[in-house]
């Protein structure tokens, strides 16, 4: 199954994030604006092959308890390393999303944005 | 960008889910008898390539509302067709999930399971 990026993470700061939609995919955002939230799904492309391989980690890094597996954490190496963050959307300019919650990194490529 | 499934869907009746997540991940389900919800991330495999370039849709197929686009609403038409649902964990046999409101098909291919 292959996915293809529908835009990426531009900018991360602490207070807002910038996702760019890509042109060719800007007409699904029509009516985004009466979203208040968003949930945002990206690749957390710095993971490498290696850490896609890993099924079990300490919880947040801990290493004072125990081991758990990956799908019970938000730990980001995993089978396919798929973020999923809820976003507050503030502002839409153009084919830019304004949004603040994200923990994306910069150029991590989006994948999909579901408001429900 | 290419995933693999971690799992299927083995049956979908109305009050009823059944997930098997493959051998080869099953290690990943460690300590998750101890979250009551999971969020499940599966592919929409009965979405073909001509509806993955569907951008705008009538919101759940209502003719009478105008076009949205893709990204406010629920539509399995879309360029990534990743589902994603909140699920009730009711139990856990072996490497068998049993969930209650996953809206999946019989057979979806699972992509992903957080638990937070």
């Amino acid at each position: 199954m292959k996915i293809h990026p529908i835009g990426v993470v531009r900018s991360c700061n602490q207070d807002f994030q910038k996702i760019e939609i890509f042109e060719d995919f800007s007409k699904g955002l029509k009516g985004i604006e009466d979203s208040q939230h968003l949930w945002i799904l990206y690749w957390i492309h710095k993971i490498s092959r290696d850490q896609r391989k890993v099924l079990q980690v300490h919880p947040m890094g801990n290493l004072t308890q125990p081991k758990r597996g990956v799908f019970t954490t938000r730990s980001p190496a995993r089978p396919n390393p798929i973020g999923l963050t809820k976003v507050k959307l503030v502002k839409k300019e153009g084919n830019i999303l304004i949004v603040q919650g994200l923990d994306a990194f910069e150029g991590s490529p989006v994948l999909d944005i579901k408001s429900f």
